[in-house]
């Protein structure tokens, strides 16, 4: 969450320590070299992973740390040896843009223009974490059934991509609140609260797929039950995964991991969503809320993904 | 295990209760009916399985129990509809046949003349339940990386196979002493006592596939840490699968469960073995020796199938 300041000068909000408490910071970026692109960023969406960082809770966290990898704006300079991008240009930055110090045109996504930068922030990381493993295991497959488990930021795009390859979807969930919502504004099939044993039963061997965006601990035998012969279950919360052999042997099924997504399926999912008019719901807040919404985001209070306004937030 | 007596009769050996000690049990099969074969059985593979129905290990055996589900033979009778098969065939029968109690064209395999019948019945359970996982993962890929754990039965035809797919094949074991003879006669790449820290460590993020036919509890999250980015972890073994979140996720890791595979997959796995010369390991044993084979089989005394000689036991 940083943006063009003064001359070279950028100001960010950094958490100083463990506590992740963000306030204004102001750092300098190298002169434009000829690989590089200056962006004047207008959005951030605000990820789970934030507060991980700012609180440390990885024990590897570096202070001060300006979170943020939900990155849109608007190019305002480019270097000699840039040919994708021209000054004007809509782009974002995804997750590990650092690998190599470098804001590098490799790095960044051209966003079309009809599509808008507010709600193009969480494809970058929400979007492309739960499109990449959909894509990798052929959930593309129309009239194929999806199963989603969690209604976050990821689950709800889940959802989302699922209506648009064709797919029944049916959402899992702890708590009833979200059904009427998830049903007529997502567009969801059926919603499920997973303690309801007779709902679950219902569905034995209906599901080809799950994608799996809880991350507090949940049964996965339960969900194994669901899937139907060589059914896939994916993986991209962060619970404790156990199975019994059996369930996963008999008809099978298959357990898959994911983290986020590469350049090339980054870009296809943005062109995807533009030409489908796909986008996620949001949250538009101003910089100074960052850290109510951060606090929010612990107890899942947002439908379904807070969009930082910078632009706004900086006049 | 059961094979042709006087007129329709049958003789077998069963198991009468959950001690599971086999002995000469004589039965009836109806007459050959329009759909039907009729087999004289030469021999048949000892699998694991045989033990947990003959003890009842699942709870739902019904005695007597006539073990036995990697069958060859050579067809003697065919009844007026069956076209796909001739007096003189031989012919193997596999996992589940009896799901509709008939006997029937459907589940019968071709085995090639050329082909030993005693080498060919552990390919009906053995074989089938590493090369259908094997294939589904693309595992065929000559030049990638596969991991085998276990080397029983299952585990030392995936290295047969793995080696006649082009790929590189480290097998792990809980003890040295199968090591030359892995190296030298099945031909693998390496062998690697699985609880030696060094070299285990030496393989990290080096492995494209792995295969596991360990039976025993083992470590996953240790195992998950030799795949490659995308690498899958196939489990055709029985042991409780857990597994760190992360493990899964960082390197979109898979795995996956596999039992046995279908009929057309099964006759191309026959042809593959015949067409290039693979065939698995097997002491031959006369049926009087089936009990204590299942008691060498629980202490894993065993290179690497027992057979059963049916025809030359019965003469």
């Amino acid at each position: 969450m940083s943006s063009q300041g003064v001359g070279e000068d950028c100001l960010g909000w950094a958490a100083r320590d463990a506590s992740g408490v963000l306030s204004p910071y102001k750092f300098s970026r190298r002169t434009l070299g000829n690989e590089d692109i200056h962006v004047k960023i207008t959005h951030c969406g605000v990820c789970y992973a934030d507060i991980v960082w700012t609180r440390n809770k990885l024990g590897d966290s570096k202070y001060p740390v300006v979170p943020g990898h939900e990155i849109v704006g608007i190019v305002t300079k480019v270097g000699s040896n840039i040919h994708r991008f021209n000054v004007g240009d809509h782009v974002g930055v995804g997750t590990y843009v650092n690998s190599c110090m470098d804001f590098n045109e490799r790095y960044c996504f051209l966003i079309p223009k009809s599509y808008p930068l507010a709600s193009a922030a969480p494809l970058l990381c929400a979007g492309i974490t739960v499109y990449s493993p959909m894509m990798r295991h052929k959930m593309n497959q129309p009239g194929k059934s999806l199963g989603v488990i969690g209604l976050g930021g990821l689950g709800h795009m889940a959802v989302k991509f699922g209506k648009a390859f064709g797919l029944s979807v049916t959402v899992f969930s702890t708590s009833i609140s979200k059904k009427e919502e998830t049903l007529s504004l997502l567009g969801a099939d059926k919603f499920v609260v997973s303690s309801n044993q007779e709902e679950m039963t219902a569905l034995a061997k209906s599901l080809d797929f799950i994608v799996d965006t809880a991350s507090g601990d949940h049964p996965f035998d339960l969900y194994m039950s669901l899937l139907k012969t060589y059914g896939v279950f994916v993986v991209v919360g962060a619970s404790e995964i156990k199975i019994k052999p059996g369930n996963l042997i008999m008809g099978s099924k298959t357990v898959s991991g994911s983290l986020t997504g590469g350049t090339k399926e980054t870009q296809e999912m943005i062109d995807f969503c533009a030409a489908n008019g796909i986008e996620p719901n949001i949250e538009v807040i101003p910089i100074e809320y960052a850290n109510e919404a951060l606090e929010r985001l612990i107890k899942r209070d947002v439908k379904y993904r807070f969009v930082i306004d910078i632009e706004n937030s900086l006049k």
